[in-house]
């Protein structure tokens, strides 16, 4: 009901009825009900051809915020979005994710507190909490499992730190990769049904959306296609232990290590980003090389997956023109016809934005799904 | 309201206005509406605790059957199943798909009459048909789009073929591999979300079931995995005129053509499974070779895909346990181990009847689906 009102399919109680089969006064009473909760208001009389006429319902996205936070390594950004994923406020800052849960949630909090204010709301307002975190997550219950940047983060309750603050507000958690991907789909490309997302930086990591939704996979660990091993580099070795794995080919950590090697002053993969626009020619020959990794696993995902869009974004994506030269050129070469046909492969449109837009996203499909609706009205009740 | 009567979750009228929320008389409605399409009928009185016994309701499963063909380039099966998936009829029988849809068709619709004979049933009974072909399939229009090996099917209609021989069934098409995945999950998975069936016959294939559904991608590609490149193998060219293609290398083609060269009498997949069965020491080192450049593509799907199942079918899969040591050497070295931490690598249970039970999965899944029931009944009324 609420979404047919929030898409504008129906407007009117006598509309609901007819498109739902619904009884008129369970359609009565839930109306009443979302108004009582404040999802919904009357927004005045709709046009009728005559008799009374039928009072026309909207969808109050302003009747709460959802708050966003997306943690990376060193750098984090948090927002505060209405029901309709309107940003309000937004604010990054350096944080190091291996200073541990407690320092890093207290930054995170303590901002949240001041965006609120910023916007003009309170924390009666918040409807929900979502966070992003740079490594793999149990989705069910919120916590990091085994992250290997994110030191004392392992089996933390994300949830449970943020139920003391905002008990009112579910809290979902989720890999980063995950939600900018859902970001992406959300603010550009939601006609696509399928669609990747990857994050070139430090590391590489992928975000897929399947038919409309975060594909997690059965534990949560879809997308890691940072260890699909790449041909041609047998005498790389990652830290996973296994050879010539796509992050330890063509992740911005490496491709720093080896300009570093070569002379360059680069040490992480915003050094690698500032040396290709300075015109560095070792640089650009690197991450055009590093585009042709990633270009032959994205073709292997095309092939297996056939996607609509392949999103590039992370630290590397500002550089997207060399990396996706070399991208394009083996996707286009490796994979078949028939799955290139309307592929397109682009550039990260929302940028740094892309993590707390989609976190916000997916609360805001959460907490007005039908069913947590319903629990919310029977709790109400 | 049909799905909670055939899971059994509501088998009252009262239970179904309680559920779904909807009205007394429209629920009383539509009950009659489903009663005289014969989808469901009265079963007798249920338990109540005083007063008049509400009619239990039950689906009919044998109220109609479904049709389905798997059709391969050398060999098929058809089969008719009630709406619950239970087996009527089947029969296999060689037919060349190279002699174009015409001539494939009747062979299968001769086969579909006799089977509908052999099970009491006739043409009346007949409430959908599914066919898996091998090739790429628009699925919504149910045409093969330039399928490699059938010369011929190009953008042929395979429903409107169907059309003047069962005007009142819809006819589903789509890809072999497609429905061999659905009816491993049907039949043996249903529980896990996530599966690949990888059929290891000719060439290489798999299908994908994404969150309890067929993922066929944005064009209907998707799974095509003969074509991604496999390490060491740069001396291998494939026929779609890329270098170290999977299917190039592992395939029971080239595998025949190796063996052939090395001596052995081999011309196709089947002789080198017989081969294997007699203990020829190539074939078996071989089979074992090319399930380690298996593996290392379904690595690869494991970390892009986290699957929870993944079942290995196709004539190769006759000798799974040389293919599936290789197989299983590889992913379980190269996947990160929190994505292999549940996984299953099986051999397909089905065999040979994957296809056609997949298809009549398929079929009931759409023809029992709330919107096309509602079209019947409103067509009916």
């Amino acid at each position: 009901m609420l979404k047919l009102i929030r898409s504008g399919a129906a407007v009117t109680r006598a509309q609901i009825v007819q498109q739902t089969g619904l009884a008129r006064s369970t359609v009565a009473q839930r109306v009443d009900a979302l108004v009582a909760a404040g999802l919904i208001y009357e927004a005045g009389d709709s046009l009728s051809t005559g008799g009374r006429r039928p009072t026309r319902l909207a969808f109050r996205h302003d009747s709460g915020v959802v708050l966003s936070a997306d943690l990376g390594a060193t750098h984090s950004r948090v927002a505060v979005h209405d029901l309709a994923a309107g940003p309000e406020a937004e604010t990054a800052f350096d944080a190091e994710i291996a200073d541990g849960p407690e320092a890093t949630l207290a930054l995170v909090h303590e901002r949240f507190l001041a965006l609120l204010a910023e916007a003009g709301r309170d924390r009666a307002h918040v409807r929900g909490i979502g966070v992003g975190v740079p490594g793999p997550v149990a989705f069910g219950t919120g916590r990091a499992v085994n992250p290997p940047i994110m030191p004392g983060w392992d089996r933390f309750s994300i949830p449970d730190w943020f139920a003391d603050r905002f008990p009112d507000a579910p809290v979902l958690v989720d890999n980063d990769v995950n939600i900018m991907a859902l970001g992406e789909h959300s603010a550009h490309w939601r006609e696509s049904d399928h669609l990747l997302y990857v994050k070139v930086g430090t590391g590489i990591g992928c975000g897929i959306v399947a038919s409309g939704h975060i594909h997690r996979g059965e534990v949560g660990a879809a997308g890691d296609i940072g260890h699909i091993v790449v041909t041609d580099h047998e005498d790389v070795v990652c830290r996973c232990g296994n050879i010539g794995c796509l992050e330890a080919v063509a992740g911005g950590h490496a491709l720093a290590r080896r300009l570093s090697a070569a002379g360059h002053p680069a040490q992480r993969s915003r050094d690698v980003v500032r040396l290709v626009r300075e015109g560095n020619a070792d640089a650009v020959r690197m991450v055009r090389a590093a585009g042709r990794s990633l270009g032959e696993v994205l073709a292997a995902c095309v092939n297996f997956f056939n996607p609509r869009v392949i999103v590039i974004g992370g630290d590397l994506g500002d550089v997207h023109e060399h990396l996706l030269a070399g991208v394009r050129e083996i996707v286009f070469q490796r994979s078949l016809p028939l799955a290139t046909r309307d592929l397109r492969i682009v550039p990260s449109q929302l940028g740094d934005r892309a993590g707390v837009t989609g976190a916000a996203n997916m609360v805001i499909e959460h907490i007005l799904s039908p069913a947590a609706v319903d629990r919310a009205l029977r709790e109400a009740a």
